[in-house]
């Protein structure tokens, strides 16, 4: 009649405490309100932390799909100061060329993915500016104020890669661009959420 | 290539917005940490505003056990000071009695529960001091201090009843005790949650 267990009937996954280590120590920085070049250097700390080891995961959170790469929100703040989201690339997947508007941090977990950066003209296009590989425990960030406007892909053709991105604001409901580089025009989009369901942090 | 509408695809459900309106101030009234008697008062308030209305709970986290009654956890702060928990009850459904050790605060959102209160007596024993019932849109409260010993039942025996419940701390880590009223007799408890997932609010 009474369940002692409930949490036990679970099959078993791996644990998210390390993620909700990872909300206490951000939400703490955040508390303090402190300049972007800190959050991206301290809360950059705590994401390497968080990413030198891929075992804390929820593989419902991991999962690819066959056309589109997922953005699984894993937690967000209830003040929008900050939401966690794991993107998930399968083979030869990629984004457009987009901007965020608020500071990103990104972490490689899993397969190995590549960001191409662009730089806006006089005339209004973009042109390429670097590119760069991300590995798993690798640590990488954009804002408006260090450059905002990049594409990524999947650097594997044969496996899912897996980044985990941290942005200061709630990204599945801030209107942003995507753009032709070509042009330079300019295209509103909302990303929203692979899921209506976050992990369990608590269990 | 590039899915603009990820959050489209998902099936038609209630949004989860109230809720989250709901964590928001409530972790603002806990910011200025206040005594107990004005988080049950301002905090009860706030409750009774989300249990006003049943439109806004997503069905997986409103659905009954064939056996068990469910503690779906909804949100938990990540300092651990509130968390969130829909309690479902099937028909026929009632927990042991038990304690909290924590404030909480519980409102009616469909159906109706029978609530009965137990007072220690010299000898260790409980005896039944008050019997309730808490209908939609009601809010009621234990604690410690007020009284934490209770046990809750679905006082439908054809539909099932869910309330919404709200503690000062994780509910489904903190280690409790179910009573044997007759003799006092204690045991530990964790009450574990009855799923590892929890509702996206920022959606
Ligand atoms: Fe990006
Ligand atoms: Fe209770
Ligand atoms: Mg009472």
């Amino acid at each position: 009649m009474f369940h002692f267990k409930n949490a036990m009937s679970q099959p078993h996954q791996p644990s998210p405490s390390k993620l909700l280590a990872f909300v206490r120590d951000l939400s703490a920085l955040l508390h303090t309100n402190p300049a972007e070049p800190r959050i991206l250097a301290e809360g950059g700390q705590l994401l390497a932390r968080l990413v030198a080891q891929d075992d804390w995961l929820p593989e419902a959170f991991a999962a690819p799909h066959p056309t589109y790469y997922q953005q699984y929100l894993l937690y967000a703040d209830p003040f929008d100061r900050f939401s966690v989201v794991s993107f998930v690339w399968g083979p030869g997947q990629k984004t457009p060329v987009h901007d965020h508007t608020v500071w990103g941090l990104v972490g490689g977990l899993r397969g190995r993915e590549r960001a191409t950066d662009y730089a806006r003209q006089a005339d209004g296009s973009f042109v390429v500016s670097g590119s760069s590989v991300l590995l798993p425990g690798q640590v990488t960030a954009v804002s408006p104020r260090i450059g905002d406007v990049h594409e990524v892909a999947n650097d594997l053709a044969d496996q899912a890669s897996i980044s985990i991105h941290v942005y200061g604001g709630n990204i599945g409901r801030i209107d942003r661009h995507v753009f032709d580089p070509a042009s330079g025009a300019a295209k509103s989009f909302v990303s929203g959420y692979a899921s209506a369901l976050v992990p369990n942090l608590w269990s």
